[in-house]
């Protein structure tokens, strides 16, 4: 097999300003990472010599501070999509300098096959091999799927980077299969959530391969915090609530898979999961799996798991790659657009839970900007989950910033899941059911359950001042509690 | 065989106070109607008698006046979902007096089914027909689908309204199919808009089966108006929009089906694909045929048509029945989370096309609650086609009332679908272009492109005072728009 070495420096030096740049990788996991610390680099030297220098880049969810915090803090970045959890990346967004498309994962690859994000100049792959048949390469991701069978198909050049850090065994963690273009498109026909409907590896047309970058990068996952008292209360609330759906018989007794967002909170409620008795072995249909997943897999309390992204520590990743007799027959790591996709997720039945930002009395969940304006993160794939799953469960602290801010408002300053998404809330309070339920009876649930007891009566009162309609709301005091904050640093102070 | 006959009156007798009542049905057509004539009269008897008398009712979509309209009027309805129409119901929601839950009308049968509206008494399903096979019957539906195959399999009692008014022959329209419970669902195996996947008829359990109440009661579909200067601009600038994406390549030479929503902007978009020389002859995957679906499939420019309901003038129902073999092959009535289902529309590759109530300058769209407070309609099906398209488009006039309203504002007093669920916007102004751009570039394509002139500066200064961030709202002007129209009635003297 003959193929260009290059390195990663000579590979940033190719692409140009303006241009185009996709990126294999799902979280900073199984993202290119040696090119883009060069293009980083080199957009410094370009604007020190006066030249213009950004890019557009899309990849499969966020990725690391090595791509968009470094090419953000270089004022490098013309264009982004969908998702970032970057500190450098958030500033400059909100100092409104770079134009970023906050979308649901599961709709990327979707959106770049259909053309909505114009010519691909660029596809950087991390694989852990390739090889040669025929005219074609096969390359063997990572620890990642997002939307790479998409984006090395419709690139224009593709930059292969061999990262060593990976066993050349991770292959057998992977289905890669990337649905035909509309109208040709046939059912994704996962039934079970471990079910295999492509191949192990992403195949390339080798004209389009100008090099390949090799290097040894660990992955730069993020530790969370460890469970605390009030996440621990959210998590036990969770299986406590699944339990007596279960015995209600709203869930059926074999249990259903589960999706769990990212962070302190998702893992706590997977621990109560695992640890509650009541609750069946189940399995996981997610996007992103961390720790605690592969813990309870070796418990044999999780039995399953598919997903974008094994986000997980470099050491349980090299835990997994040493054992993969056993894992790769419970693990699957699939593109982001068949993690994340409504069609499986409501086929399989999956209980989605994740953790918005705000919710309001009526149940509109903000994920993404922090009073109206300053983007967070963004909605990530939680859309994809809560609007298709089983049941969609939103989780998070009543109060946040020492009690200031209460994330119970009249009136989300902005809407990424609506009431018609939402079918649960739980702080650590306790549990809002809003099945079946109008707006004033949802407000009653969430009010008395979930809103932290400071905040009760000024949710009352503002309920009461609302005013008539199928759901209350005065358009002059529905940000009282943001303004108050915002004013006065302390939402406790509201007046309507 | 050997039924049970029973008057109308003795039905609406057997319903119990505080019982569910599901119905047949999808908009008005297809809804049981007879024993709800009924059963409205009974409940102001009861009321006039000191007793209490309200009921749940569950539906496919909206029905018509003889069920919620009066029933509402009755101050019967305890519950209600998913949608409604109806000016009567309207007014008893929005004062505070009906349980009603907007739901995606996709979303209801998987509700039913998963026991989210507790037990189901009644279900009353309107037929054209039906026959005794062992235990079981067969019954024939009329012109909807609705949520038949889930309620009767779930109801505690079936009521048959056998109704004469439709032809015998309507089974010959659907194709009824239910989707197992999870986890035990498979795919959904349609691959072409007219697949037919199910049976000509719908099961019940003979010993559910509490009689049969014979009518002849015709549709209760409302007419639109004409199309008009304004709704054919939009019409027209919607077709040219798609002709400019074949060109491109955007979307594929085949073109793709298309859902159109409800109304006379709707059927003003369906005339100008109809008669554009360069839009390809179509098919139509929707949940609401309408009669200009059925002109145009008489032109053949409209090859074949799904659906959840031919909610046609009853002349037009009457010439479908006439024309059976012709029809018959050409349309399929199907259940609505089949019409309305996300794997389906995914995979399809629909265009969505739907109205709404406005729209901010970001793209989040409003579909249900007048100044965020007061119930018009609701969000009906319109997220299902917007979230799972290949192409989302909004269409809305610019102003109404005399222009005292712009439906273009700096902030959406209710969101129903988010900024991240719509890429097109189309006023008679013209169109906004959202896909790969993040709000500021939005809000300039939603401003310039959509807004009425008269409202650009109006909105243009609100941006400029609007702050910083990725997506800058001033949350204390945010709804200026919309106080200057509840204090002055024109929105034209905002002020920030």
């Amino acid at each position: 097999m003959i193929y260009t070495r290059i390195s990663a420096e000579e590979a940033a030096a190719m692409i140009q300003n303006d241009e185009t740049v996709a990126l294999s990788g799902f979280t900073p996991n199984g993202v290119a990472k040696a090119v883009f610390r060069e293009l980083s680099k080199r957009a410094r030297r370009e604007h020190e010599a006066g030249h213009p220098f950004k890019v557009g880049i899309i990849t499969g969810a966020s990725t690391g501070q090595s791509v968009e915090g470094d090419m953000a803090a270089a004022n490098a970045i013309k264009f982004r999509t969908p998702f970032s959890t970057n500190k450098d990346f958030r500033e400059h967004v909100n100092a409104g300098e770079i134009d970023f498309e906050d979308m649901h994962l599961g709709h990327v690859a979707e959106r770049l096959r259909r053309g909505f994000y114009g010519e691909i100049d660029w596809a950087i792959i991390e694989v852990s091999g390739f090889m040669q048949a025929g005219s074609k390469y096969r390359g063997y991701l990572t620890s990642a799927g997002g939307v790479v069978p998409t984006i090395v198909r419709i690139a224009k050049h593709v930059i292969l980077e061999l990262n060593t850090f990976h066993s050349p065994q991770s292959r057998l963690l992977h289905d890669v299969y990337e649905p035909a273009r509309c109208p040709h498109r046939l059912p994704i026909m996962i039934n079970h959530v471990c079910d295999r409907i492509g191949r192990e590896f992403v195949e390339i047309d080798g004209d389009k391969i100008v090099g390949v970058v090799e290097c040894c990068i660990p992955e730069e996952a993020r530790s969370f915090k460890p469970v605390d008292e009030v996440t621990q209360k959210m998590g036990n609330f969770v299986a406590d609530f699944l339990v007596s759906d279960l015995k209600r018989g709203l869930l059926p007794k074999e249990f259903l898979p589960v999706q769990s967002g990212v962070g302190v909170i998702s893992n706590a409620v997977l621990e109560a999961l695992g640890n509650h008795p009541a609750i069946p072995d189940f399995s996981v249909y997610t996007e992103v799996v961390q720790d605690a997943v592969i813990n309870h897999m070796k418990k044999g309390k999780i039995i399953d798991a598919s997903c974008s992204s094994l986000t997980v520590t470099n050491e349980t990743l090299l835990d997994i790659y040493a054992n993969m007799d056993f894992f790769s027959r419970h693990v699957v790591i699939r593109p982001s657009e068949i993690s994340n996709s409504p069609e499986v997720i409501r086929r399989l039945g999956v209980i989605a839970m994740n953790t918005a930002m705000e919710c309001d009395i009526y149940g509109h969940e903000n994920s993404s900007h922090v009073c109206g304006s300053q983007l967070m993160n963004g909605i990530g794939g939680s859309c994809d989950y809560e609007r298709n799953g089983y049941l969609s469960i939103f989780t998070m602290p009543s109060t946040i910033k020492g009690g200031c801010i209460s994330t119970i408002v009249p009136m989300c300053s902005h809407v990424d899941s609506t009431e018609h998404d939402v079918d649960v809330i739980v702080t650590e309070q306790g549990v809002a059911d809003l099945r079946g339920k109008g707006p004033l009876r949802r407000a009653q649930e969430i009010i008395e359950n979930c809103a932290h007891p400071d905040y009760r009566p000024l949710l009352r009162d503002y309920l009461r001042i609302a005013g008539g309609g199928h759901e209350p709301q005065s358009l002059r005091s529905a940000f009282a509690f943001h303004d108050a904050y915002l004013t006065k640093g302390d939402m406790r102070l509201a007046a309507f």
